[in-house]
């Protein structure tokens, strides 16, 4: 397709729009079927991929094992940060927990409201007000990422114990950036070149003419974790890997 | 996710290669399985959309009725432009029809070859040498768009008159550029603002850390192809309308 391209014709970005929040409701409104929605995230290196926005409604006994054991060990009063369509609250309130979900995109809000999830508009680390306190916090779906990087990890986690009672615990499902091949070799060493952590994500969901405004996303190893979390005023109580991916859950005590 | 994103961070463009073929054999190293590859394009006002790539095995009974109808006009020795996987090509072979498959994709080719299909790795308006002669020039699966635009179509239609002999057939599926909502229209407004055809379509397809170059790919109304048809050596025999879609057959003769 050789075509004489006029190189002053300059591609335009996308609007700026709830991009998640219509992927996944779109999906929700299909049922949940397999690809009713599909999310396409791109990262701040050119690299794009595409996923079937119905694993957002996986139910329990879809999850990895150490998702679900972290999931049961969720207890009193659950701040849900990023609840999305409400994958671990809707099976939480199943169980009679108290759940309140936090969730920036109002698309998915709505669903999880649908589902009888109290969502909230909002996102770390500037929390809506009136949220109240809360026995467990949880960051699941790899959502420990939302500590964003070892610069902005410190500002989250002291938000979070903002909203934690005394004795609260914080448990977050982690992904540890190992190496996966060539591509993300090559993203963690300019990560590195230009002072970033070497999993920490700049990333963006697209959604036909809309994006969300780029976002960090922290893929940290378990000794990040740590190093950030020692610097705070939680306790990293323990750190369970999974022996069959890079996921772990850590477990951390106020 | 109001994180400190540091402003100066720019985000890279992705790495020019096969992505278009990449997504194809994947899907076709799949056995062809719904979802197996998702098909990314972005168009150049920043919309992106995902489908499903298997729709490039699809078969003729799952094709359109107009689209089987203009596959069966070909007769003798048939150029399937933009031959893909090898969606037109292969049933043609079954049918003891003489195929010869032009696509610029490798990946593409290397699936259309290990399916028994002649493939040659080209592409409009330059083609390669050695092609000989052929009965029918076949535009299937919207590829009237490789005319690229008014301002390109000229030299494309030149060139495939050099490969037809005295009295062959082109014959192309096209799609009207109708109104399909709001996002189109803001497209269509804003190529006629910069000196475009209304559905010339700047798109570029991505996969993972490689997208192909931006390319021009035309939907043209019928009436915007009767022109171009008018000044070349080709002469406007039929054009078939989908009653269902803006999908059309235009037949030309050399």
């Amino acid at each position: 397709m050789d075509t004489d391209l006029d190189p002053n014709l300059d591609a335009r970005q996308p609007h700026i729009g709830d991009a998640w929040g219509r992927v996944l409701a779109r999906c929700w409104d299909a049922g949940a079927a397999p690809w009713s929605g599909v999310e396409v995230i791109e990262r701040d290196d050119g690299m794009i991929e595409a996923h079937d926005a119905s694993r957002y409604f996986a139910e329990p006994q879809d999850w990895s094992e150490l998702e679900r054991w972290g999931w049961e060990q969720a207890a009193g009063r659950i701040l849900d940060v990023g609840c999305g369509g409400g994958r671990h609250a809707v099976p939480w309130l199943a169980l009679g927990r108290e759940v309140v979900g936090l969730e920036p995109s109002p698309e998915a809000v709505r669903v999880s409201r649908e589902r009888g999830v109290e969502a909230v508009i909002g996102s770390v680390p500037t929390l809506p007000e009136g949220l109240g306190v809360f026995d467990t916090i949880a960051l699941f779906g790899n959502n420990l990422g939302l500590l964003g990087g070892p610069a902005q990890a410190p500002e989250v986690l002291a938000a979070l114990a903002s909203v934690a009672r005394p004795g609260a615990r914080l448990i977050g499902k982690g992904m540890d950036p190992v190496e996966g091949g060539g591509a993300h070799a090559e993203y963690h060493a300019w990560n590195l070149r230009r002072g970033r952590a070497r999993g920490q994500l700049r990333i963006r969901v697209r959604d036909r003419a809309t994006t969300t405004p780029w976002f960090d996303y922290w893929l940290a190893s378990p000794d990040e974790i740590a190093a950030v979390v020692a610097e705070s005023v939680w306790t990293l109580e323990a750190l369970e890997r999974d022996p069959a991916s890079p996921g772990y859950i850590a477990c951390l005590r106020y």
